[in-house]
């Protein structure tokens, strides 16, 4: 409530250190992807056959580490993209960072979910509804920030609601991926 | 001893560099704790209900993730309102920091007890304590940092004495907590 | 395309947060290494003998460790090399950066493999795979750098060439030893 | 050799991010010791004995770790007091700043070794093996910025023989340590 009363207040907490404890995050979720890849266990150790069948068993998760790599690096990105016109971090922002962050340093978990469960409707559903949250969590994100005036004045309402339709265009996007793997789990139960 | 000899004795480490350790620990304690979550083994791999029922079964640690990736964001929060008024680090200042830091890269281990052990008590001791232990050390630090005249001198006794204000009122709180679960450990005992 | 139309767009992405984000994804990638190197079991917790034979078995790994190390230090190196002379990021070149950071963060993965299994011909190709791959994907980083105009017009042509000449040898030598350990794997089977 | 020709070649590497990978490490480094430490395994969940004599069982684990994290924490502050003196980096520097980095990556799985088997002789050795030859290349590293002329020239003769003179004693120290742990391990054996 607080946040709104002065059009300039102090920000809660430095710019630049956020942004560090926010690259760092990502660079660490986005590492920590490969954990789940483990190194197989072989009866012969010299045999490429083995070894290959071994890879190839794991291929879903390989495919899901790449298509998990991509999609951090895609909110990471887009984060960039809004962050770059945020002035200053009012307490409330700081607390839907926060939250944007722990889904972020979650996401490995889904990761492996679905690598591990490619055909398990359960496992697609925690992992569009990890990013879906996270989503909805960057739209509320925007808008607070536009409403406690946190958004540096060169940025024009135009501006502001074009990034904000992208974000939103972005949330249907996932939420209709997410409502349709609900959909799928509860066809198969 | 020496720090208090001398006004300005040269800083024992650069306040930036400190800043990344600082804020490169937390990310990666903040991200490690998602590795207690372990992606459960199934008998069925495409059973939605026996992959609800492990996931169910890890709410705890589920919960013990949020509930920790939310202290340790609050206390880099605090660091940070404390930080920005320190202009000079004397080195009984990096030991206290040391400490902190060794303490909040133990937090992992901490959460992942709790989570795994929501109904023992000794859990909640091992992880209270290390929180109040952090708190404590905080408290000195900003108690140190004073004395030797490491914080800058915009800062007036007043805010000085009100930001360690707070800081008491939040170890206080900690150790009560802390008191509390020692309490519950020796009644069950 | 739109890449090129503009001699000056603006920057995909910022340059210093790429560069965070660069930066502590190989940070963490070196250091993950380790984390394929695991304390032994032993019988008698106090043979000196016994600690012995378990550490030189894992000699490999250790090996395989030094020289995982060396290799991401290494591309660490030579990107930033290149890396100064860069103005702006396009959106190409961040796709091409993430994909190149997707290989260094798998690069562990590989690094365990050939660890455990040196005298496999299948991990050897895995392994210089990742590395010839990485190799490609800056060639045409650097390549597309060039023409989109991202480069710092200091830079002449002829340094640009001769920067594209190194890589190039690089490339050429990387891909000799994946096309060596293919026709080894080839032979064997 | 070429190091020396000039009086002021290009540095081999921006000095701020080697530093920024450098802080990287050490942090992870630092925060990884914790993963030695596992979350016991408990016949009765809520038995507060159990856990006890579980994390009791564990004491040398979590001694060597607040060990380490010392040790880790004072080589960076060392290293810190004494890159605030270089001016730019030589490429045979930048070889041994990673020599030094892959050392001090490697050292979580030394205090691992360590914590487990802190009567074995063996672990002692390769514990304090790891931080002496970090200690030696340290020492070289300085050496060789004074020789290429890589330290600011504000730093004298004087001040440069005073800050090699505390490195040689730290050296010695721990070249004693881990040669007074080699004689026990072969007096046992």
């Amino acid at each position: 409530v607080s946040d709104a009363s002065s059009p300039h207040p102090p920000s809660a907490i430095s710019r630049a250190r956020l942004e560090v404890l926010f690259d760092g995050i990502f660079a660490i979720a986005m590492t920590l992807l490969v954990l789940e890849l483990k190194v197989p266990d072989l009866a012969d150790r010299h045999s490429v056959q083995e070894l290959a069948t071994a890879l190839r068993h794991d291929g879903p998760t390989f495919g899901s580490y790449l298509l998990s790599f991509w999609m951090l690096g895609m909110l990471w990105y887009r984060h960039n993209q809004m962050y770059r016109h945020i002035e200053r971090i009012s307490r409330r922002m700081l607390v839907l960072q926060l939250f944007q962050l722990a889904l972020a340093a979650f996401f490995p978990f889904c990761a492996g979910l679905e690598g591990r469960y490619p055909m398990n409707p359960l496992a697609l559903v925690v992992y569009s509804g990890c990013i879906t949250l996270y989503g909805w969590t960057s739209l509320l994100y925007w808008t607070v920030a536009w409403r406690v005036g946190a958004i540096r004045p060169e940025l024009g309402r135009a501006e502001y609601l074009a990034l904000r339709q992208r974000n939103i265009r972005g949330v249907i996007v996932l939420t209709g991926i997410c409502g349709y793997s609900l959909y799928m789990m509860a066809s198969r139960a």
